[in-house]
């Protein structure tokens, strides 16, 4: 058995990301096996466990992963995440990778393969809304799969905004106001917001939107009236239902389930498509534990291991 | 992050013992968060993902165990198991835990639980079905809760039987008739069968069983005729009726979910007895994510520990 301390070093995103797609690709073909996440809640946050099986890419296990929000006062991340991989025809414990960074990646490498298959352009003026870490592996990833002529983003505090600028200043990447980071080609949303932040009127038609930053019950960052005029696809509807950006609108009565336009991976296979250019199209991400495999199946080739003693 | 590889060396059995009737005091009084197991099916075997939170022990985490019966003729266990354990106020994984030999143990403790609270008599004879390592860890933790005059084994491999005898010669302990096993005071069951072993003429009034070799679909030890008889206490309802001694008679019309007496922590918190000292009891074991962290809680202050990187 062997530990994987740092496997994100040095990580390719675009084969991250083909991995990933070809996850969602098995997916939309219902080749996988992923029983829905399972909740446990702590005195100040929650864990989550996630085992699947994913036979096109041989390779099983479960990542657990917390999300404690006050983690960052005593210098701690928020979310950190184990993955354990099994051998498939012993079911021997052979992995165990440190997969906080590749969580990141893994959700990045999402909204890649959603932007390449939903924008209607392949080149495109990127608008993001938030500065943090998922922001930062957003762009990571889309730039992977599509030309990215110039970056806007908006972020609350305006130092986060000018580091991420700074970041990304080949694109270039400009400091806008939250409507002018609206004015794109795919916008980005990776807020923890709670209310809607981003209003109807200020998409135009043809946008595609990573919907990103709602992955828990009572948080959403679109005007519902945003998701009645565009085409809505989400990873996985019943997580998309009960944590998704769709998932506050659901309870309100002002979506529902039924309207969802398909799944990323019947999307990846070609099953379901945006409908025009005018269209706007949505991907709702809450995250799947076929991600975490498909990066850990790229992640084991990379990084420094230690042997542990097993069995 | 630590990772413990022989913690199951010098274990006192009789704190686990302690700490496992803990963990079913607490279930017993709906203390504990423990979601069904998760199962994921391989090619030649399975995978389940059990998490769970024991607040009263301070400790939360998952185990992750496989079934795979073909592991023995390349020298694997058939079961292998890794507990993760992570931190009450952050949610960082602080333990891996090579657990394989630790699940042997706390299916052990659980019958001496039930077999504590259960049994008619302090001082038994122990009939024992069955000559494998659960059986021996039976053995084991039973002698630490009740003083044992006698052992009479059974068991399909007269070598195997033989070796087992050996073990326990100091009680003493004899190879026997199955019928003759069951004359006893306390009975474990601890094969694998899928057709019934004990028919229900062979137990006397008053016998305690602990029906351990159930623990999947189709799996059965008992003469239905004899769940009848007898009350059945088990570890948890959902878990018995999927997959414990009671799932075949109920799937084929020969036993109710109804009729369970109780669970063991209800045994175990005094809510639910035995009926009398003629009565036959039954203690039909699946084994439970909780026992897993009670035996962790202790394990954790043994064996050798190497240091991991994280986050």
């Amino acid at each position: 058995m062997q530990y994987f301390t740092d496997t994100d070093m040095g990580l390719d995103l675009r084969l991250v990301n083909l991995s990933v797609e070809s996850a969602f690709a098995d997916h939309g073909r219902g080749l996988v096996q992923m029983p829905p996440k399972v909740y446990i809640t702590l005195p100040e946050g929650d864990f989550r466990t996630m085992p699947a099986y994913l036979p096109s890419l041989s390779i099983a296990g479960v990542k657990i992963v917390n999300v404690h929000p006050n983690n960052p006062r005593q210098g701690l991340p928020t979310v950190m995440a184990l993955t354990i991989i099994l051998d498939l025809a012993t079911g021997q414990p052979v992995a165990i990778i440190n997969a906080t960074r590749l969580t990141d990646m893994r959700t990045g490498a999402a909204g890649a393969v959603a932007a390449k298959h939903l924008s209607a352009k392949k080149e495109i003026v990127l608008g993001v809304i938030g500065t943090g870490r998922q922001a930062e592996a957003q762009v990571a990833a889309i730039s992977r799969e599509l030309k990215i002529r110039e970056i806007r983003v908006w972020g609350r505090n305006p130092l986060h905004v000018r580091k991420f600028a700074d970041r990304f200043m080949e694109y270039p990447c400009m400091p806008v106001s939250e409507e002018k980071a609206c004015d794109c080609d795919v916008l980005v949303t990776t807020t923890p917001s709670t209310t809607p932040i981003i209003r109807s009127e200020w998409i135009r038609e043809g946008t595609h939107i990573n919907a990103i930053g709602a992955d828990a019950p009572g948080k959403e960052e679109l005007d519902p009236a945003l998701l009645r005029r565009a085409q809505v696809f989400v990873d996985d509807p019943a997580q998309a239902i009960h944590s998704g950006e769709i998932n506050v609108p659901i309870s309100h009565g002002h979506y529902r389930a039924d309207e969802i336009a398909g799944t990323l991976g019947e999307v990846v296979i070609g099953k379901k498509r945006r409908s025009g250019p005018e269209a706007i199209t949505i991907f709702d991400s809450t995250g799947l534990a076929i991600q975490d495999l498909a990066i850990a199946k790229i992640a084991m080739q990379h990084g420094r291991k230690i042997e542990l003693p097993f069995p």
